[in-house]
């Protein structure tokens, strides 16, 4: 008696499905390439021209991220097309804050069972943002991996990579008490704090993605998929610009950015500054979006948490000269003066 | 009635266990850098020097991929320091096959329950993997997904980024009939088919991967966990040599690398064939692991099924004149001559 044979589909991979789900993706890349871009889609290794013969030392700069649990309202709502720009979005802002314009992008999609739909349309959301922000979608993985994942769910990594000019980094060195920190609108939660937000609306709220709130203008679910902002059209034209403060040490316009991300302001401005200052940031100063204050009272949750877990409004924050503000405010349009950098150790003080 | 104060980590994401693992992170990180690395870990991205003076046009390489499901091999056993290496390895081959050397590495690490020990042994394997290839582990993303993963399970993603002089891209496109195919043996089943093989040892032929086999040698989960094998040393010292064949066109003395994938032999050859050529594989002339004929025999699998889902024996495939087939194998130590190019119509006939 023969035995059934049993193939890779038998197992639960399709090597046909993820041909045709490729095919998808390449169109949607190409729509992405530009002069730099010397492969296809499908080759082993994106390939991509990387003389700068325009900067003096060329510095790359790389990060990798995820949606995190954003991805579970794409799946509740099946709106799958918007979760590939956050991702894009935030790992744009994750180099800008080092200066850096983006050149490539790549992403990981792992799912249970591939549906070539899905993915097409997740890939779609990361082609249109790496348009909007002049990036190269250079390649990718689709892995089809089963009972890795829940049916109809999926998770989704990004890496970019991007390049600054070693005198136009931003690193934060050059702040000192006296700056002002300014910050920049977020369009909502961002990527972050989506574990939290969604155990307060659907398990302690008892809300569902469909549930009009009044205070929010729209549904819970299309308040809490409200897409990353990239902040490289309001910073980009800035980069290349030097502080005018002092003609024998050029240093950046910008002495520091923050991209408010997962840990908040608590966080995430630490991360950018020098030894000997802290920066006070107060309350009132910006217009906080109601979905947060209708979160912490869900929850009851301690103030200091919110700033530890969510942006509270605030996108990213800027860092310039007192001096330099004005010019500043002025390239940034609709941005807030929320701080200011004092002598100290490091701290983040919410008053 | 005050309400209990909800927190992030009630909802299941401890900042301070990422905190946790960061700093393990950044240790094994630490071993993997060099004079390029101008960050450390926790910076926003990584940054890395970009000026390749010594090349007339440096072409960045960038490819991403994950482990599959060789993953439940890791959780099953209680071994996570060499999935890690895995996906290192399986990128720097992936990169390799166009001529580029690694230069950076960055990993997404996404897990339900951040278990820092378990995210510290991953990371380990990828820094050891690193350091091996002279490639900087140059950053990442921890990711803490309640109710995304199963219980102790997580997904690994890589991304790298390598650079070739474009005078010495591997493409394929010198390749024509009556060259040379060479075969690198691989290490065992590599990065590729574990959906399926799990299936066919654990479903099929009720084997633990605490079975020890007598045709393997070893157990099952050792055999099937075997470390996926980086190709650049025995291919890297051949990269900068050039074809003595026509001195008036100057070709990479290499003229085509295939890593064997995800697809096998079938889906892989054909991505770097040009139009008029096809390859002739002929079974026997290398010795095919025990481990491939046990599958085959453990679920009646379909030859081609064999070819189109696993490595058969040979990880890396090299195609070279039949005038520099000698040279080739003198660099290359242990290969083995496995087929040949002829006029086609990019097919892949396994004779």
């Amino acid at each position: 008696m023969t035995q059934k044979a049993i193939s890779y589909a038998d197992a639960g991979v399709s090597i046909d499905n993820a041909n045709l789900a490729v095919a998808k993706i390449r169109e949607y890349a190409r729509s992405t390439f530009n002069e730099r871009t010397l492969t296809e889609i499908g080759s082993f290794g994106g390939m991509f021209a990387g003389a700068f013969p325009n900067m003096s030392e060329p510095i790359l700069v790389a990060s990798a991220d995820g949606v995190g649990t954003k991805l579970k309202l794409a799946f509740d709502t099946g709106i799958h097309n918007t979760v590939g720009a956050d991702l894009v979005n935030h790992c744009v802002n994750d180099i800008l804050v080092q200066g850096a314009r983006p050149l490539f992008f790549l992403d990981y999609f792992a799912t249970g069972k591939l549906e070539p739909d899905v993915t097409a349309s997740v890939v779609e959301g990361m082609a249109r943002a790496c348009r909007e922000n002049g990036c190269v979608l250079l390649g990718g993985e689709t892995a089809e991996m089963p009972s890795m994942y829940a049916d109809g769910e999926y998770d989704l990594a990004g890496f970019i990579v991007g390049v600054v000019d070693k005198p136009k980094v931003i690193d934060g060195k050059s702040i000192t008490p006296g700056d002002v920190v300014l910050g920049i609108p977020s369009t909502g939660l961002q990527t972050n704090g989506y574990s939290l937000a969604r155990k307060l609306f659907f398990e302690v709220g008892g809300y569902t993605p469909d549930s009009f709130v009044e205070e929010l203008g729209t549904t819970v679910g299309e308040a809490l998929l409200a897409t990353h902002a990239s902040f490289l059209p309001q910073i980009g034209p800035m980069l290349d610009e030097m502080s005018g403060a002092d003609k024998s040490v050029r240093v950046p316009l910008i002495k520091g950015l923050v991209h408010i991300t997962g840990g908040g302001f608590l966080e995430n401005i630490p991360r950018i500054l020098p030894s000997g200052v802290a920066v006070e940031i107060n309350r009132g100063t910006w217009p906080e979006p109601p979905i947060f204050g209708l979160m912490r009272r869900l929850g009851n949750v301690d103030e200091k948490e919110m700033f530890r877990t969510f942006n509270m409004g605030i996108g990213m924050i800027v860092v310039v000269a007192e001096a330099e503000m004005e010019t500043v405010k002025a390239h940034l349009g609709g941005c807030h003066e929320i701080g200011k950098i004092v002598a100290g150790d490091g701290d983040v003080v919410i008053c």
